[in-house]
């Protein structure tokens, strides 16, 4: 039986950090980005406009799609590349021991049992989290980095549940649910990988 | 700074031995039916009754209960008995490093910061746990005990949401939910502890 772990994560929570020192910690391959490359290099699209589409999902389109063909080609285009995302997903967890982190893995490889994981964290860490990451001389306010922290997870949400049975975040869904508020995330991965050893033995 | 860590659990899930092999481990007391001996003890009331009525909550009441006098009556006693619960557990949790489980204990001590775990499991597991422990001669159908474990998670949600900032079983409130579905309880404690013993180093 592969041991597939998933990681869903509310942004700013620290998510893909866990994911990655989970990975390194089991010795089993990471894939976040990783998933991304492989699609950009079936469709020969670029993958900067694969990160956008496929982030963005089905439901937000630029302002310049105003009418409704533009906008249900461009409906269609981003639902075949998730499909297509979710293929590679497939390969993947065939293929490799591994920590995949988002996409909807965890809904796109329940068939298999994964480890799922959601990472989440209280909005001031999570605000404090971004701020820490910001590019220098970006100043954002605590509301304008609150706000765009709910909208991407709006999005992750939206994008998720269309293709899955059930709502992204949602405990029941799951096998750990994480708040990384007030804990190291480097501290916790090795306790939480004995979890996951425990849950792959029986 | 007290290391409190409460307990909330779906009935069925195991919530009870996760706490008190937690409390084992780390070497702190355990309260869970502690808790109403103490407040027996105060009130001269009888433990029986107390669990009754503690358990029921303000909203269930006897058929018995016809009139609304006696509804009335029998919620502002159920009321008093839980406002002197929650006494005990401050009590309690000023005096000792503990693990307590259930009981609004996550809601009455929040201002502590202590470690909230919140023990879930898939409904299957949950029956099949409970069928474990029957009395011999009970045969309950799985649709009964689904309909049994669903009533008394509803007892547990209306009486902790009315008396609590929060939502019983809402992960957001909590530091870990765990799901034993395919856990050994006794083999991922010990990990469990190492997140909590990280918890209270920051």
């Amino acid at each position: 039986m592969r041991k597939i772990i998933t990681v869903s994560r509310e942004f700013g929570s620290g998510g893909r950090e866990f994911g990655k020192r989970l990975a390194e910690h089991l010795g089993v391959g990471y894939f976040d980005g990783e998933v991304v490359e492989a699609l950009a290099r079936q469709t020969s699209l670029d993958k900067g406009y694969l990160d956008k589409v496929l982030e963005n999902g089905v439901t937000h389109f630029p302002a310049s799609y105003a009418n409704s063909f533009s906008r249900i080609s461009a409906a269609s285009n981003s639902a075949m590349l998730i499909a297509k995302q979710h293929n590679v997903i497939k390969e993947i967890a065939k293929n490799n021991d591994c920590v995949i982190v988002g996409r909807g893995a965890d809904s796109v490889l329940d068939d298999l049992k994964p480890f799922k994981i959601f990472v989440y964290a209280d909005m001031a860490a999570k605000i404090a989290r971004c701020r820490g990451r910001m590019p220098e001389g970006e100043n954002p306010s605590d509301k304008e980095l609150e706000k765009k922290i709910k909208g991407i997870d709006k999005g992750r949400r939206t994008t998720h549940d269309l293709y899955s049975s059930f709502v992204w975040g949602d405990k029941a869904a799951y096998n750990l649910c994480v708040n990384t508020s007030g804990l190291s995330i480097e501290s916790v991965v090795p306790a939480v990988a004995e979890i996951i050893s425990d849950y792959f033995k029986n």
